[in-house]
């Protein structure tokens, strides 16, 4: 898979790539990355203006991004603004995105972009219901989620229980040492009994779910 | 504010510390930052080890994580676990976590932590209901989210027409040029009558709002 960053700021992804799942994912060449900063297709170098009928702060302009876009877009990719009033990311859609060949991520920033982006892109996608800078830290996160499911990047056992696979939570999981300031790891977990242990995880996956479910029910911005 | 990353990966927060907004409140002395590896609070560096009763992947132990926040926390410190079972998190929770002198944010990794880490936090807070490599990238989202809120900033009326303010979505901006490949900014917004545009922006972002509220209900991972 190829990504591709539209950001004014390419630096800011530098240590993303060289960590753990996305470092090995570029070492398998399971994925590849370029970066279009907006800046070089726009006069003088300026990519934002003020507001049409008044207003604070500046604005992405139009022209250096659709420019951006088309530098780098083929018949089959898929462009994507990262921005708080698009779909609600989610695991669904994470494997969705994951059939994509080419995914072009688009940052905002400063008080966002001119509203006729929305010709020349696929879709708006917002990471969560909450305001940030920019763009990129979303981008990451789009990224991430990707690149995880691709082969041979993690072992797909791994990815079988984890939370939001089946609509379920996951189950509470222990490691060294035995007992931590009085307090110890569940007895079945010890016992070697394969059956009780799945057991006990399901229960315990379907208590965490319960509970997250509810929390998410209530959940408002 | 103080906010310290509890991360195996500290280094993964250079850039973030050398951009916009993060960087002003960084010069303006509105906020502090501090890393602590918990690589450095375990036996021999290792931080992690195998599942009890089973299971792929590897665990972040216990015993490094505590000692790690108990190395910084303070009496009104305010612990947070990233974690995709948390809350979910959003503008509203935003505004909670804007009012702590100190949060700890801690990024998980590899399979999970220890879940008697649940012991040891204030709240596990999840960024969005998708799986990621690890906690740095949520726990830059809630370092902007509340950094761009500090005092001295951003300018206030910049958050007043944001989207998730009132529980509105904000209307579209346009900037130059007027006209770009046949496409034109409305002509309400050249007008200067500012009733007019008032009008014309309250109703779109009735509009926005409408087609988010709508997609919101149909969000399920």
């Amino acid at each position: 898979m190829r990504i591709t960053f539209i950001s004014l700021f390419p630096e800011f992804f530098n240590e993303f790539l060289k960590h753990s799942i996305v470092k090995r994912a570029l070492e398998k060449k399971e994925v590849s990355f370029d970066f279009i900063n907006p800046r070089d297709f726009s006069l003088k170098g300026r990519a934002d203006d003020t507001v049409y009928g008044g207003g604070s702060g500046m604005l992405l302009m139009i022209e250096p991004i659709v420019k951006a876009i088309e530098s780098v877009k083929e018949k089959n990719s898929y462009v994507i603004l990262l921005g708080p009033r698009g779909k609600i990311y989610n695991q669904k859609k994470v494997k969705n995105l994951k059939k994509y060949k080419h995914i072009i991520l688009i940052s905002g920033h400063y008080e966002g972009i001119d509203a006729r982006i929305y010709d020349y892109i696929d879709e708006e996608i917002s990471v969560g219901e909450y305001i940030l800078t920019g763009g990129e830290i979303p981008s990451m996160i789009i990224a991430d989620s990707i690149i995880r499911l691709l082969p041979n990047v993690i072992k797909k056992e791994s990815h079988q229980n984890e939370s939001f696979e089946k609509k379920m939570m996951e189950s509470d999981h222990f490691t060294k040492p035995l007992t931590f300031r009085g307090k110890s790891v569940p007895e079945v977990l010890l016992s070697g009994n394969h059956k009780e242990i799945e057991k006990w995880r399901e229960e315990n996956s379907k208590k965490n779910t319960k509970k997250y479910l509810k929390e998410r029910k209530e959940n408002d911005f």
